[in-house]
């Protein structure tokens, strides 16, 4: 089966992080699509770049639609989540989503690690947004500069073990998620060193996209995610405005 | 004092209704500035345009920043109200927003009524952002189709009465609010038709945001508003990345 | 228009205090009306204390009714509010009400700071009331004796900015809302000292007042604020026996 | 020994059905105490009543502080429960919440079933007062006039078993409160007409009453329920203004 | 009246400490009829063994059913309550959830304080069963070895009372459990030392059984705890096996 | 890998219908190893049969231990899940939770459909012991009498499929889960029949239990699900007196 990576921050080396670490775990079959955004940030961090990464995220899926057997929207705070699954007859899993899921499956609560503080207030909004916040036990940031994007997993690599380890005692965690595709990989590596487990968002994503593909689930013609009818656009990219328009390829 | 009324579908019929109702309860010394969507969808219903009609909300507010003292996110989703919070020093009010508080000013609950059941997941995802769940008492929605967006308030005039009136019998609502920027101006119209208050989201947010000219919040420099640090990007319309930048003008 | 500033403390200073405060943010046509409690306690402080209030807040209505526009209760924990909204026709906004409502236009969450820590259960019951608990990062009280009602915000106002930035610091609050009648005012003088907006009650009270009277909602007939029935009344204060037995002047 | 029924309601009637139905449960050493209202309404149905009623129900408490063991709040809503607590030395068991906790023991939800819909409001807001919202599944009100307060159990009996009974089979309710004064003595007659068990208000409140006398808790020195310092006062009934003022007799 | 006390754990010292404790508050005519579970472990602490011990408890009261007026289950976590309710017509009160119930007639909050950091998990669990997390401000164990379970009471003491003492400090609580079958006792010792009231448990569930026999609620045939229809069954304890089968005695 | 299909109830009759389904969706390399509760009861249904079924699911597993790589537990309310997690280092899937989880991907709430009304109450505590009741739209059962639990499935296919497709009409579920391990097949034979989603709960356990396989986490050494220490114990079934021993084979 095919799964699309998508990636909606600009920066190719954190598609590259992710393609890496979802090899780990991926299935024998499983082919891996990876897509970089075209346009927009090298990596989303605020409620405002969240916006716009969502907008861009659609426009990547209609590109891929048709080609992928599901889809991962890659960043932690999956960004666009909601309207893909209104537009798009695939799968499409969020990457906070797979990883607080799983996450559930492990422990009675969840912390999130991550390294930027900026990250916190998007995400403790997609915790609200998916209603898991009853089972998040706390959000906590790295609070220093960073010199790369693609490099803070190492660079940061002890003091995100260092805040993973409070957290576990300060907030009674059962699990820890190290957050934002920026991390990638991480879990592996720094996994003996953290008494609880330690959830990679992009591999929790495609386990879970796989399940989802053995299932196969219909797509709903009721309810909320329902495909909603044709709809007229201006300015938009053209292969979201055909998914809208109902112009299928 | 000058307030931005953005409004983030296409249609400028919309925006003149909006500003239309709302100049029915701005202050003597208010100017309302009209603005309507450059691009994307006639009328915002789903997630998956809402997203869109973030990012474009977003660049709309770039556009006008220095020129105006406040503005209506004028959808009743709000669209890109966070992010918007985050990037701008003058105060953004969101339309579903202010009939929110407002109305929990006048009841103990809130119902949301209007015109297209494709609106309800959208509505109900802003209720949850907000924190207000808690207060609604109900989201009820026409289900049929309606002729045209810009007269859809005349249309189906009527049976939005009998809607209101079904919900506060059915869901003991001691508030109704009219939602969606097509229905401005009706809840003058029907007042004496339904037996609790009507909130017109665009009056309410308007009253609102002359409310915060007057108070004159500082701009945070900490917190989850605070402005996030300049950021390079790629492909973004260029008002919005010089604010994303930091290239002010 | 005319704004009863209703203040059910019996400290005249403290109703001094709030008009000034109120005046710096008052639109010009507003008319504040000052009213100081007859009967009561210098300044409510418990649950009972404001359970007397809040009867005493009636009568105070009671007495002004047919004369004014519109009325604040004026004190944090907004006694009396439901009642009041039950048996008049003019809008009634709560101090503690309207500071909460506002703080949610500017900020994801708002903490409440105040001078003594016997307000703490009042003021935790009042934002359990208003259904905003989600939204309040946490309630913070000095806890130390003061001098006088009267002055107490000046006496205490370095203890307050300290407590204020250290409850920024420690609960990630967005806004911070100085509560309490007694330190109406002290926002102005301190607001560069905190890094996120404050809110002083009285000054959100007033402007939500004045949306309000513009906004004119309808009495209801229906729902849980309507009119109750008349009803006889034995040892009541006579303006408030007048009104509970449709006696209208 | 003495517990006191503290009618808040001035009818002599109600307090004359309450005492006569908690004798029914009472413990052989245990002396009824009755008092009703000197001021107020007949019986209390709104929140402005209540908020009358709750002052007055601290100038009762203040007036037999010293001659009784324990004090029922014999209304439902509990009047004046918070703020009782807080001035007294003795239990005080509130009638709606003892009701409430003692069908916690019974069923997953219980549903509350009253005799008139004004009693609605002022009930949702006490059950969420204590926090028990969780645990009810429905407020029932019969919609329909009645004759005299001191007969409605008798002349609503019939209508009142059948909403019982309609209350169980749409909401599942597991236990049934038949709420308010006066209805006591109710649920004794018709406990073989309904499917579940039927909590009398005062009964529940008087074996509550009873078991915290055997349990002798102590006044607490921490915590919101501690005394409140001395304080003066104005205009207030002579021996609530000594309880508050630390006059003690 | 006689009430079981049914001990889920193995240790008979456990059950005389129970017994004790409880005949402290018993009205004079109450015979408290003392059971500790024949398969098991000497106490229970963990999820696993709560599943164990609820399993057993069912056991234990079909063995005494026709014998008792009511019965406690007398560990903190009340294994097999809701089952119990299903099965039986006497009432079955759990010693946590009285412990809560009284709690909260004495406070806005409690705190449940222990000797075992182990038991956190299944404390916390059965809060959140009884839909009473709102009430309960903290959980807080100690976090050292014991020597014996029979006298972990006397040996901890001093650090029980700090730790009660801490929890009123840092997290506001009114009220204070102490909590699990092996303190039994100890509250009436060291009540002069912490300035809250202090709950135990198998005292607050005497007072609750003795209540609800003197209520003498009907046993119901609707609900969720009617009693389910006969069932065969395997490998069960023969008491159990004939309860579940109606096979009544 | 090795997963064993762990069921509670004594049936092998819907063991053998639990492993057909699973097949449907299970990855090339994973052998389904089934197990019949040998003592208990045909189909757990009510809370006293939870909590027995609970105890032997602890003995089911550790019997197994050693000789596979993760198990579901094959009934719907998860019977035993929490204590598992304690003893056990293989991952173990509730078939609830998974079924939720998994529902969670397409919807942004699901209603749980299933054949007899016993089942409700059992239900409605897993969904709010995963704290997952906010994304549960609707509990439904149907409510006659079936003549085999092997055959339920069949026997009641076109009753599930309207109840199905009114629950989403009357609660707006995106999902639909057709609960209870009878059910099992069943979805894969209606799907075009229901206009969302439906969930086969064995089939989304075996995908999860395959996915946290290839994900390989952690047993923690910290948090709630920790090891419990080293227990005697009485009576218990010799495996899992070992487990509790951690007399290790």
């Amino acid at each position: 089966m095919r799964i699309l990576v998508a990636n909606p921050n600009t920066s190719s080396g954190v598609t590259d992080r992710l393609v890496a670490s979802a090899r780990l775990v991926a299935s024998p079959g499983t082919e891996l699509i990876p897509m970089t955004a075209p346009r927009g940030v090298p990596y989303i961090a605020t409620r405002a770049e969240a916006a716009i990464g969502s907008a861009v995220m659609l426009e990547m899926l209609a590109e891929k639609r048709g080609s992928v057997d599901a889809a991962v929207c890659a960043a932690f705070g999956d960004p666009g989540l909601g309207g893909a699954r209104e537009l798009f007859d695939f799968p499409v899993v969020g990457m906070a989503e797979a990883a607080m899921l799983v996450a559930c499956t492990l422990g009675r609560s969840f912390a999130i690690v991550s390294f930027s503080k900026s990250l916190e207030p998007w995400f403790a909004e997609i915790v609200a947004w998916h209603g898991l916040s009853g089972r998040c036990a706390a959000i906590r940031m790295l609070d220093s500069a960073f010199t790369s994007i693609d490099d803070v997993a190492e660079e940061k690599e002890q003091l995100l073990v260092d805040l993973a380890n409070r957290t576990v005692a300060d907030h009674g965690a059962d699990v820890v998620i190290l957050a934002g595709a920026p991390l990638a990989g991480l879990a592996n590596r720094i996994r003996e060193r953290v008494p609880v487990p330690l959830i990679d968002g992009i591999q929790a994503a495609v386990t879970m996209a796989e399940g989802l593909v053995r299932l196969n689930p219909r797509k709903p013609t009721a309810g909320t995610f329902r495909r909603p009818g044709p709809k007229d656009s201006t300015g938009l990219a053209k292969a979201l405005a055909d998914v809208i328009g109902h112009r299928d390829a």
